[in-house]
């Protein structure tokens, strides 16, 4: 990076302070990023924290506010005055600012409301009404309006006047005296054209929208896939109730990201949809709380193989041989079938596949699985020989006898996991459901099971007569 | 969604081209948007391809050829006249055209040079020559630059001649004559500001750059961090030299996300850093190549806990329960393990915690360790109650000793694979590397060792002497 270090900044920042210097701070923060602000606020003492953000504008304080983590917020809120605190408010972003509102307590809300003037209310009650992961969660109703009939330099004061600086983006939306959404022009279009221009001229009528209860998941994904810099949000009559910006797309496309990895490990996501605290914020308890759930449903499903184990106790005491490679089986069963899930699953959110596929995929599957399982089970066979060499065997079994059935075993293994582990994802996702749901744990017991099956089966029939 | 749906869309494409009514179809497909208009040719025959495609205007082929697949351009390339391709290759997007380009053979390359002007021909060859994966192999050199002594008036005429509408970006920047970045005005500035307003009082001097060689992971994150439409690429000399746009900022971090994943369950990433060959396109052979290698690495890992397994092959022999319960500890020791270190990448990943933090992190999962520890013992002790409690046990041992002494291993292992899987990633971190490479099946593998360690240790001391 070219700017200088923003740990450097820090420490002059944080000396600044320490020196109480508040003018030469002020020069000095004024020129950061907001997100560069709101790590060095959070880095910094409570005591110092409020005497650095009163150095700001109202509309810097606005900005940086919106931007900071819900208990930096909350703790502003409770010891800043009332008054100020509601004039900050008033200045935010209409998306934050409404996040921020439906965290407070009932009583903390009344006690607000009569502080903001009336649009500001409205504007907060209506956006706060929203499920928190649909389109209505995540949208700002901050965006500038024109009408058809209006030249680009009527366009442009009208901008001037409703849209201070800060909260327009880069789309100006065409609607009707109703609001209906009919267009969009961008601010190039508006650039690059003369002043006497007309907007219905210039208009781009062919767009695409979202509706306010869509999921903000499949919102992001438009506005990744049409590679927009903003999506308009409508309602069913089509009216325009808000935008949603890119930069929220990435930190939707991100967070959903992590609850898909953590999820395919088998850990809870977060009951909240905006539940933003990082690793170390989490407390101890809440990371148990999110881990154990499948652990122990793991532990439960294990007595399956518990019981099939039981079942073919007698085997085991026969050929002790047979539990020296027991893990082998479960081991590359299990990981066959979670590389075949992870890259179905993969595939199915991307788009690249449909449930319809799912012939395609088991066909391609079934391929790769039968080159896997010809490759490890030449590595078991060897394994077997190596390992076992001076092994004492039952009446008229030759090692290499042994090492072929259990290297058949686990060839099957390999073919059944992968298929098992590529088509569950399928069936969750052909009934609707989220195919992600399917975690790597799962797969890893149900193959352990299918396994043990196939692996004392074989022993039984062809070692143990 | 509002608009009608794309799949009924590619029906009226479809049913038009059937009918060979290309004046209709014509009207039809002018208002798709590009990536429909993507979708729809890869979806139809070869043969239409070809028509389908010239029904467009110049631009419009330009922009339509920079987002089709590599195969699919490298066909459109191959049969169409080389004039024509030219000129199409011309009017395209200078990242996607340095893209195609690289994908060619040195003869094609040389055989396509001629045709191509010389603002053109330098170009292309300057941007193909960055690695794929730096800042360099995704900007594009199509922007707008302005000089501090314009007026806003003169300096949106330099944009209306510089820039045909579709290429410039929503940022214009502020160079001086050796094109040296000395800020940035936004169109938003521009828009807002009187016509002789002087661009040196509207410019942002405090702006984020990276560097050409910059791996376009952190190019793509500090997009994302700092909410840009895009992020101004620079050379030591602080030369611009391009931009990266927020829409390949998505894109890059979608394909990093699923690279991550993947390497999680030890698939290997692609080995192109641009391959953009969907589940369905890439073969049955390289789908086998992209997995067969951590499966065959784990299989001779695997080794460990065999010879493991073969040192206590009396302890097995004497006590055949000890065999039922080692699936159990291997499945939970593995799923703790792979738990952590998910979360723990995920957290690197994010900056949520930096590998300095290690302590904090070892406390922590140490902590919640020892909840799902207790927990999940519990549980493994209920299970050999139900399981054994027909089990014929050697000499003065009853069931409850047993039980407990299980559980106990299981305890331990939960700690010790949690402690593993989440010091791993720090590890590497620590060394440089990618705290990604520790995938699911490598901890797996190292906590079998340890657990099947754990397990017969306190076997052999308690249960069998």
């Amino acid at each position: 990076m070219t700017v200088t270090n923003s740990d450097q900044r820090y420490e002059i920042v944080k000396s600044l302070i320490e020196q109480e210097d508040w003018e030469a701070l002020s020069e000095v923060i004024e020129k950061l990023p907001t997100v560069e602000i709101v790590e060095i606020l959070e880095k910094i003492d409570e005591e110092h924290q409020l005497v650095v953000f009163s150095l700001f504008s109202k509309k810097e304080k606005a900005q940086i506010f919106g931007e900071l983590p819900a208990d930096e917020q909350y703790y502003f809120f409770q010891h800043l005055d009332k008054r100020d605190f509601s004039k900050i408010f008033q200045d935010m972003r209409s998306d934050e600012r409404a996040d921020f509102y439906q965290d407070l307590s009932v009583g903390e809300q009344s006690a607000l409301l009569p502080y903001l003037n009336k649009q500001v209310r409205s504007n907060v009650l209506e956006l706060s009404g929203y499920e928190a992961d649909s389109a209505g969660g995540i949208m700002t109703t901050d965006f500038a309006t024109v009408r058809n009939w209006m030249t680009v330099r009527q366009a442009v004061d009208k901008i001037k006047l409703d849209s201070p600086g800060k909260k327009m983006i880069y789309y100006v939306y065409v609607v009707d005296n109703e609001k209906t959404l009919l267009g969009f022009v961008t601010l190039k279009d508006l650039i690059l054209a003369e002043l006497d221009d007309k907007i219905e001229d210039l208009v781009h009528v062919d767009f695409v929208a979202a509706q306010v209860d869509d999921d903000r998941e499949n919102v992001a994904k438009m506005i990744e896939k049409y590679n927009l810099v903003a999506l308009p949000i409508i309602n069913i009559e089509r009216k325009l109730l808000g935008i949603v910006r890119h930069d929220d797309a990435i930190d939707v496309i991100v967070q959903e990201q992590t609850e898909d990895m953590e999820r395919l490990m088998g850990i809870q996501p977060s009951a909240e949809a905006d539940e933003d605290e990082g690793y170390l914020d989490l407390s101890v308890f809440k990371h148990f709380k999110k881990r154990v759930v499948w652990l122990v449903s793991l532990g439960i499903m294990g007595m399956i193989s518990g019981l099939i184990l039981h079942h073919f106790e007698e085997a085991l005491d026969k050929m002790v041989i047979l539990a020296l490679y027991m893990p082998m089986l479960a081991d590359t069963g299990g990981n066959a079938g979670s590389q075949a899930s992870t890259v179905v699953i993969r595939a199915l959110s991307l788009g690249e596949v449909r449930s319809k596929d799912w012939w395609l995929i088991t066909f391609k599957e079934m391929r790769i699985s039968l080159l896997l399982a010809i490759c490890l089970s030449t590595v078991a066979c060897i394994k077997v020989f190596v390992l076992s060499y001076d092994a004492v065997l039952p009446g008229h079994l030759t090692l290499t006898y042994v090492a072929f059935i259990i290297s058949l075993a686990l060839a099957l293994q390999v073919v059944s996991s992968t298929l098992i582990g590529a088509g569950l994802p399928l069936i969750v996702r052909k009934f609707g459901g989220d195919p992600a749901v399917v975690a790597s744990p799962a797969i890893t017991t149900i193959v352990d099971v299918t396994g043990l099956l196939i692996y004392f089966s074989l022993a039984t029939a062809f070692l143990l007569n």
